[in-house]
């Protein structure tokens, strides 16, 4: 297909398509004539692939690059490459002082305590310890500026569940690449579903608490 | 305190909290001298509230704004107060297209058959269409261009429970700022500790499924 199609075909502009072909986000089409190029399936993907990236990951462009390239190394095993984007979908940001470290002292004991294998370094556990210290500072979780491990794990058992049956969903060894995008999709896409259902029954919860008509 | 005292507090640099007075995201502290303010825990915790909004929520200075206006407009009802912070809450982007207005359809339909109550123009609604389409253009949830609704009831069954119960933490009615600020910090929070323990998950899930020395 022509550019115009891979246009229509995503729901991304020409120009914005453009754009990714510089940045390299979009591999070049096969050349068929001066200024003209074929594009296929595999782009089609991709420009979604990027697209999940920004709008639901809230990726930037250079975290884009490093998971797309980790995606596409076919040195690197499934289990790395999806450790790479993990890393990639954390907000960088300024992380210090003593709260902090206890915050993250907590997320070690969470993934002790529930058994998961996941890297001492993965970028992800930095991102449980942001949430734990505004619950914290909230008064939600925090006991004698520790954690109260029991909501965290009410929180965390039907998540964990979940999490592990929706990983058997991504398809057995075919195409590497094919597992790696579902892996990474699934993040992403899984991940603002579930944000959005916890949105939509708090929006319920509130009004039969606190709005509906003959309550109390 | 002093605007440095508040700065230890809150771990937000002074130069931070006087853009944040200059943008009016933080009231005047109550003067005490030239040039000299003293600020109190309402400013702590109003601090904390607006870095969970930009840090946790990926919320524009813009969308801070309307959400502390409606957490201070004490003639806005709690229950108001939080739709307007969840609707502030959902990404402003363009939406548009056939296959956009079939998925915003499925989420009337998962929203009745849930019977959840949420108001028919609720942002979040918008949320929830954008990851159902990223997961029907992928091959998870859909077919023949629908949702497959299993999938997605499956998803959503413990996280509404859980949502439920959540809202049900929020205090008593004492002081309705306090109640605001809570189910919009725990919106946000709340959100995030999950989505973090979902990847955790996920990545322990990668781990036994692929790279497990000795798996089959």
């Amino acid at each position: 297909m022509k550019i115009a199609a891979l246009s229509s075909a995503t729901g991304v502009s020409v120009a914005t398509l453009k754009f990714y072909l510089r940045e390299g986000l979009l591999p070049a089409g096969e050349s068929t004539a001066v200024n003209q190029a074929d594009y296929g399936e595999a782009h089609v993907r991709r420009v979604r692939l990027v697209r999940a990236l920004i709008d639901l990951g809230h990726l930037s462009l250079a975290d884009v690059s490093r998971v797309l390239a980790a995606v596409d190394n076919d040195d690197m095993s499934l289990h790395d490459a999806f450790g790479v984007a993990q890393d990639a979908m954390v907000p960088q940001r300024l992380r210090e002082g003593d709260d902090y470290v206890l915050m993250l002292d907590e997320v070690t004991k969470f993934v002790e305590r529930h058994r998961l294998d996941v890297r001492p370094e993965a970028e992800v556990r930095k991102l449980l310890a942001d949430a734990l210290l505004v619950l914290r500072d909230f008064g939600w979780v925090g006991r004698d500026g520790r954690v109260d491990s029991g909501l965290l794990d009410w929180l965390a058992e039907p998540i964990i569940d979940n999490a592990i049956e929706e990983m058997s969903t991504v398809p057995e060894p075919a195409d590497r690449a094919v597992q790696v995008e579902f892996s990474v999709v699934g993040t992403v896409a899984f991940e603002v579903a579930a944000a959005a259902i916890r949105r939509l029954a708090l929006e319920h919860a509130s009004y039969q608490r606190f709005a509906r008509p003959g309550k109390r």
